[in-house]
């Protein structure tokens, strides 16, 4: 039998997903679990979207052009463009399957193997995957939550930086921390990128979540630095259509956007349907956003002020996207979320969360923390938090 | 600027392709262009793919299993159990983002960098990116037009393996040149496989084109090499829906389709309404099967006939796919391709082909020869060849 691959020996099974059995195993048993370990919202998909598709009267599901089609790269530059952002739909934009290939074609276009990327964590896990696909070394510079995972000092980057370091990678707003990047500290990454000369790769997919009337600042804009921004997009979050698998790499370098072009003609083009729901989603109604956007805000504000009154529980002010890291009072938060699908339940209910230590290079940074996702209805979310604070009152690895 | 990868500046933009802009502009010229370059077929979708898609009815389109659904799973070990071939669906299918896909997780997941495969040449373009993007070194083995491209005797690949040699891959039914292998000849590949203990790839995605009565012998069958066989599976061409983006990789090794999980993770999932598609797609009446298959034949013996009219011009029995390899009395088929683009037009009609020169690893070996994919009606065929017949009159680098 022939062996398979050093990576694939090595490559982790997702972080994420491997309370799944146990969570199966406790749906069985007739318990319902919520589901806060991972960001598939309950949103609905808007009706302009799924109406596209059924609409759609192609009697041939054909080949789209391998950069997406031309419709649908046209629509998304008017949307950078409301944005503030110019981008010219034939060369700066590549359709892909998801935000995830975007990130995947990036890394093969932009790095060698060996090189390095520096990025604060706790940081998404998959990015741990895509870096180990393609050969890069990924440097985390650690963030706590004592400062609600701010930027650290440059300094501290600049400490990280060899010969190798060929970027610098952000999710903003972050997830898993919820964190979103001040105009300051994009400044500061500016002026670093721009020392060193290297990539920026901004991961901006939860852009419309911003909160506390806070404003998103995107990579994009920041001058002198056109060449080294490279922007993640997907479609998943912003329209909660994270199944059509359509994101874009979008970049004003012309180099990184031809790479990509070519790495996509490889695999021939996006997914067709995903295109269609992508495209009609650009003409979402302003109430459909606005109705979304005001339920986050009270699931978010339900939710930190909720868990910050358990009893040996703190969670920061998440001030995007939609998740938060919350520290809790129990030996390992692996060993506790198992517990809470495996051995937990309360009135026939129990929770499913992501414990941190997957979004760490060291898993014992997050030993103690997990990241909800707010990705419930608040009804939902309450019985949650209930079923977290009967869950912390007689899991035996609680902490004094 | 940052510099671009390596690979970056390496990676190919598509053979197939390149001849784009030229078709493009005879267009607007307006020239009718018949496109036999790609296999990008003129058959209608099942309707009743088309239908559940219409019909799907979820409010928010989420992320499905990274192993794709598991009715999908279900479904497709249902058909390959009618094709003879026993799969658990839980752990031997995972589907992935069309063939391309399939065959990048199969590198990935196999393949340490520098560790070669043995192909036999000519073969699908892009076969050379996923090797590149994945640091495999292809070994090509050259067949011929002279053998109507069949296997070369097994002491040629013998000739070629090293302490290196990983796997061999074939495409079976072949694109680019059509041809099908026999029940001996996969044996003989059965023996070589066994023996040196290496992955047998087998690109099967045109399985159900075969002709002149011929039965398709699948990898999946040979005894022995369970655990060496790793086969690619897609929708695009089964079922005329290149756009959905739906295939799969199918193994018994237990070890591979575990690491194809995890690399599968890491991207989420294939996409959505592509997997209700190729869901209700294996619905398909066997009636619409006979009417495309018979279409084929009927196409395929008129080419062929056609083709081999024309004076100075071979073109070997495809016995599977819709492809050809046609030998050219001209000096430089690239050449050819771009004037009977940029320069040529008769009654106002002229023909896309690629040349085949980006189907071998030394492209003077496809200097005389084009890939004719014959994906179009009959009416637009006979249109085709004319063109190609008058082209051939009159082109300056006509050999005698």
């Amino acid at each position: 039998m022939p062996k398979i691959s050093e990576k694939g020996v090595i490559m982790p099974a997702s972080a994420i997903r491997k309370l799944v059995p146990y969570a199966e195993a406790a749906k069985k048993k007739g318990i319902k679990v919520y589901y806060l370990n991972i960001g598939q919202p309950d949103i609905a998909t808007p009706q302009v979207a799924l109406d596209a598709v059924k609409n759609y009267d192609a009697k041939v599901i054909e080949y789209s052009h391998s950069a997406g089609n031309e419709s649908y790269r046209k629509g998304l530059a008017g949307y950078y463009k409301s944005i503030g952002i110019e981008l010219d739909y034939t060369n700066e934009i590549v359709v892909t399957v998801g935000g995830s290939e975007a990130i995947t074609i990036a890394f093969m276009a932009c790095f060698n193997p060996g090189d390095e990327i520096i990025i604060p964590e706790p940081y998404y896990t998959n990015y741990n995957s895509f870096a180990m696909m393609n050969g890069v070394v990924i440097k985390p510079i650690t963030t706590t939550i004592e400062t609600n995972f701010a930027l650290p000092a440059i300094e501290e980057f600049e400490k990280l930086i060899t010969p190798k370091t060929k970027g610098i990678m952000i999710c903003n707003p972050n997830n898993p921390t919820g964190y979103l990047y001040t105009e300051d500290e994009l400044e500061q990454l500016r002026k670093l990128v721009l020392k060193y000369d290297l990539y920026l790769f901004s991961d901006e997919v939860y852009r419309e979540f911003c909160y506390g009337g806070r404003k998103h600042h995107s990579a994009m804009h920041l001058k002198g630095i056109e060449n080294n921004v490279v922007l993640f997009d997907s479609t998943s979050k912003r329209y909660s259509m994270c199944g059509i698998r359509v994101g874009a790499i979008i970049s004003h370098n012309k180099e990184v956007m031809s790479a990509a072009l070519r790495f996509g003609q490889a695999r021939l083009c996006p997914p067709a349907y995903g295109q269609v729901a992508a495209e009609a989603a650009l003409q979402t109604s302003k109430t459909y956003f606005d109705e979304v956007y005001q339920e986050y805000v009270a699931r978010r504000d339900y939710i930190v002020g909720a868990l910050n009154k358990i009893d040996g529980v703190t969670c920061p002010d998440p001030k995007g996207a939609f998740y938060t890291i919350v520290q809790l009072p129990v030996d390992d938060t692996d060993r506790f979320c198992q517990w809470m699908l495996e051995e937990f339940s309360y009135e026939g209910q129990t929770v499913m969360m992501a414990p941190a230590t997957g979004f760490y290079s060291k898993p014992e940074l997050g030993k103690h923390q997990v990241r909800v996702a707010y990705v419930l209805k608040i009804e939902d979310l309450k019985n949650a938090v209930k079923c977290l604070d009967e869950a912390l009152k007689v899991y035996p690895g609680r902490l004094k």
